[in-house]
């Protein structure tokens, strides 16, 4: 593995690796594993893909903190009969830390009977945005568009072939790391990445911030062919939910957003405070769906993606 | 799993957690997977037992770097028939993070078919002590007696008990944190966890150093009941193995050591420098079995510790 990372492999040799974060900033730090049969299936994806997914989806929780990467680290745990795939996993793994400037600093590699990889990656940042900061009359916003991977694994699922489009959305997904440093300089008061679900992250942000979030479902963006519950339930997306003080939602912000990076950010809802009725209305989620500015009709909101029931 | 750490996991809820590495020093990390059937058989360990084991071995890591824990991340892979040892696991990592001061700050927790935890320590030293500082001169020491490890798992394998004190050095292995930070500011020049095996260890430290290592067999401390190959080629003792320059190996700093761990601290060779005639003498892994102080007969080594291959 070190031959194919290269010059990516920094510092493996030592009983542990070594690196500096910058002057004034904190170190932000999260590990996500990748399961064969949880996950994945073997049938679904290329070696690369996998690599690649597992190190994307983990750097997802830096682009949610709008920490830039400063490494990550791998541990494998590699069945026999997946070792011809070693050099795919690598190179998948690679990728990904290449593109997101982040060097492979130390790793662990073990057998075992079910492909499994960890990524544990290290940012830093001097103010993290974390879930709590969002604020009544914030506007929530959402980037990309969703569904995609929810209808890919719906397809395989059937034992069919996804569309292209979906397929791309599941086994190549992009943490947005620029993306959530720029919106965090230009505002964002709470952020997350949709891992589990749009509805249910927002209710994370929702309960760490002490609000209500309406969402407006005729604005949540969808790729081709995914339904509304697609686009709200399904999870790792890894696209950014954020709040947005209505003044950082001038045409100009979302314009200048959308030319820097060519990806949509899209407007799907808003933040109220919490009051005693209302709080009891929007049911123990603090998300509720309403297509209107005063409506307010309940919707059952698609729970959560969870691995242990998918 | 949070309701039994208490107030030991901290920052959890965000998608990454944030820590402060103190100003003035560098961050170490490291990434250690225990997995069931490579590292450990079900009806070897208690629930406790393997999540102590899998943490106390990462935390080893930072030992050897003599590094300090700022925190740890756990990711567990649980199936399902495992899910009535969660309590156990849980205990056991907190109860190793717990000794160790390293809170727990994050975690993932996925279903897999096969039990495995991935710990990710991070620490942080003004001077992190690597492999590579080992000088011609200086004395090698080892903490501890070795050979408990492999001795339980001779006996597991034979389908015997093992003696007590065998297993409880391969169920509760000790990180050697504290040592290890006062081994480096008293001279250490180059430093490794016992992990591989002493001898493999050892030829990491003479390949990172560009030195020769040579062992007096009769000096290996070992737990009784352990052969010289128990000793010199069993892995996972988590001790620290050690270069010191001769001044400090003064008998007043190896008493003082004694004194404060109540823990042994053994000299069991010396490092000399690579020449032509005698490194080819010494074999690919730089370090020689040696009786003598100028004999030189080479003993072939036991390998090191494979997971693969055992």
């Amino acid at each position: 593995m070190l031959a194919r990372w290269g010059d990516l492999a920094r510092g493996i040799g030592d009983d542990a690796a070594e690196l500096d974060v910058p002057p004034g900033e904190r170190l932000v730090v999260s590990t996500d594993s990748s399961v064969e049969g949880s996950h994945f299936r073997r049938d679904w994806l290329t070696p690369e893909e996998i690599g690649w997914r597992a190190t994307a989806s983990a750097l997802s929780d830096l682009a949610a903190m709008a920490a830039r990467p400063l490494g990550l680290v791998l541990a494998l745990c590699l069945p026999d009969d997946w070792r011809g795939a070693l050099d795919g996993l690598a190179d998948g793994v690679g990728a990904a830390a290449r593109a997101a400037g982040a060097p492979i600093v130390g790793g662990d590699l073990v057998r075992g009977s079910e492909l499994a990889l960890t990524v544990t990656v290290l940012g830093s940042a001097a103010s993290p945005l974390g879930r709590g900061g969002a604020r009544a009359g914030d506007l929530v916003c959402v980037t990309g568009a969703l569904g995609g991977p929810r209808c890919a694994l719906a397809a395989w699922v059937r034992g069919e072939r996804p569309a292209v489009s979906h397929r791309a959305r599941f086994a190549r997904p992009m943490p947005r790391l620029d993306e959530a440093r720029w919106l965090a300089v230009h505002g964002a008061s709470a952020m997350v990445d949709v891992s589990d679900g749009l509805a249910a992250d927002l209710g994370h942000v929702a309960a760490a911030s002490g609000v209500r979030i309406v969402l407006d479902p005729s604005r949540v963006p969808r790729v081709d062919g995914a339904t509304l519950a697609d686009a709200l339930g399904g999870g790792e997306e890894y696209e950014l939910a954020l709040t947005l003080p209505g003044r950082a939602t001038d045409p100009g912000v979302l314009d200048a957003f959308m030319a820097r990076f060519a990806l949509s950010l899209t407007i799907v809802g808003r933040v109220l405070a919490v009051d005693g009725g209302r709080a009891a209305h929007a049911g123990a989620s603090g998300v509720v769906l309403d297509a209107g500015a005063d409506a307010g009709e309940r919707v059952d909101l698609p729970s959560g993606h969870d691995h242990f029931s998918s």
